[in-house]
């Protein structure tokens, strides 16, 4: 029997996927690391002792099912109520939740390009097909391309990723009113921006949230993420959600960081208040920077000739990683590959990165 | 458009989904616990000091998108290359991921009846069929049924749950010479067996094995689990798996624990003799238990008359509930609802258990 092969035993849809390609995750210290969007800040020290409490013989029991009182917090922080709030193991791990509960209704699943580049991956996996609305070179959000589109499960990032523009709510409700599937916002950046859609959940169903504890939290190494909704949505998120998707300590580290919003709110000040002023030294370079409502930047760089195009980001991605700096290049498409993603790190980070910017554009 | 329901958006077969109910978990410690099969004696210590240790600035960051250092352990382990190792978040996670990967090849997933009731949930997930293989009351692996199963994929839980019983890899090795699809052995609770499938691993690369830190390594809190099997299955299911399914708590915690096997052998040991134990002294009421191969019992209680049935069973169940002792009933089945599942607990928690018992026999 064992001429039978594996791949002759694997779904043809899987067979051919192309998996979801992570940022580089270097395991020496020596990296400034502004290539997956993490905060440059540490965790919350409440974090830190809630974990340390915790780290003992309660870790032999399964986590509480449901994340009570994870939920709990996360309902009364956004004014909701905890039956709108589903926590998820990531905001992945809600996204997959999504698609499989909501995917294919409408025949396929819309999304904006460029976005969160994990969607299509995720809808790849359960065989699905996408509809793909493409984005102008200026960012604006294609209502009327939306409003065309026949899919019951729309995926939009906001602030987007990976180019940092935000979409105000006005714009967000023009689409709740003329697409009639649901909406998902998926808003991991948005503590560092100026709105946030919560406020329409009240008045609109079928939209949907996504949230993550891994950047403006600082706690992208313990996996946890949520989603608002409508209670009859988060039912059926929960039908699919593995029973123990959060462990005890991710439960019990995001309820310590939710906690503690003074901590919070400072962190986010800073990387705000660093970003305003990189911002304006990279415009001061004459390069085009979109305007950013993120912790990262989309920049494109121009070369000595004032050039910008897809060898001119790679040469500077190069340089940057010749000089231990990580960012992040996304080639293959016209609206992307002439740019780097840059991320927020700490003053000094951004600092060195602005001398080897600096240093790289009299080199080339 | 808001007349646009939610339920008419949700994919149907996700509409008609009956969600898995996992056992309950009360938040009281007045409780004995033995519901969920959870380890009675806390984690190894060097796993509290690894995430103590860990528990600071470094949670900014994500976590090793292919758990590295632990994949490497678990392959020292047991033997075998990195590369026939995955991590999961949880081995439901992992079962899921197989279930995504391979199911529906041949038409069904082939399972038998009783086993770990997840896997037919997992499969509803997917839209997909079941192919469901009954044992008998003596519970003998019905070989010969499994052969005329066309399932490219088969679940075999060994040692079986909720019965107990454990299969050698005699017979195991019979399936994999007359079934022709990838045969999932899930391993939750071989360390208290005789004998694991890995050896078989080496010859037939259709084998897929499961295993938890949730049982044996008493970390059912950190939710992790791994497959062992072909680096060319392996492969497939890293194409579906989340790129940051273990968060960096988890990872460490479950070095910790796999690198202090004393501890690992000292609380399999003591499970094992208290298992042993009272194994006897339940056969010792004339009730009947079938031979354990894991931590808990599957027990047929008997009433003051000698009847053994599911209202005596259920009347147990309320007995013990009511003297603060969580056990679980899986009705709805013959072969099932006259038993209850009763996790192995310390010494004193089974001394408790069995007056208990002992008191409700004098009052039925």
């Amino acid at each position: 029997m064992n001429e039978v092969r594996i791949s002759d035993l694997v779904q043809p849809h899987i067979r051919k996927l192309e998996a979801y390609t992570p940022g580089h995750q270097p395991s020496g210290e020596e990296w400034i690391k502004l290539n997956t969007n993490e905060n440059p800040y540490p965790p919350s020290p409440k974090v830190t002792e809630a974990i340390q409490e915790l780290a003992g013989s309660t870790l032999r029991l399964y986590p509480d099912p449901t994340s009570s009182r994870l939920r709990e917090a996360v309902a009364a922080l956004h004014s909701l109520d905890s039956n709108q709030v589903i926590i998820g193991n990531g905001s992945d791990d809600i996204l997959n939740l999504l698609i499989r509960a909501f995917g294919g209704v409408g025949g396929a699943v819309g999304l904006s390009f460029p976005s969160y580049s994990l969607y299509p991956v995720l809808v790849g996996i359960e065989n699905g097909k996408t509809e793909v609305i493409e984005f102008q070179r200026e960012m604006a959000l294609p209502i009327e391309q939306i409003k065309n589109c026949s899919s019951g499960l729309f995926l939009l990032t906001s602030p987007n990723a990976p180019t940092g523009v935000g979409f105000g709510n006005e714009k967000i409700e023009k689409i709740l009113k003329i697409h009639s599937g649901l909406l998902v916002v998926d808003e991991a950046y948005v503590d560092f921006a100026h709105e946030s859609a919560i406020d329409l959940l009240r008045r609109y169903p079928r939209l949907v949230i996504t949230r993550t504890f891994s950047k403006s939290y600082s706690l992208a190494g313990i996996r946890v993420g949520y989603a608002l909704a409508s209670p009859e949505t988060i039912g059926f998120l929960d039908r699919v959600r593995d029973s123990y998707n959060v462990s005890r300590l991710s439960q019990t580290a995001a309820l310590a960081a939710i906690e503690d919003q003074t901590y919070f709110q400072s962190t986010v000040g800073k990387i705000k208040e660093t970003r305003n002023k990189y911002q304006v030294k990279f415009q001061e370079k004459d390069w085009f920077v979109y305007p950013s409502q993120t912790n990262f930047f989309f920049l494109e760089p121009k070369n000595v000739k004032g050039e910008a195009n897809e060898e001119v980001a790679k040469s500077l991605f190069d340089y940057l990683y010749s000089h231990k700096i990580l960012v992040r290049h996304f080639g293959s498409h016209v609206l992307t590959s002439s740019f780097l993603r840059i991320t927020v790190g700490t003053e000094s980070e951004m600092q060195i990165l602005n001398e080897v910017l600096n240093s790289w554009q009299t080199t080339v």
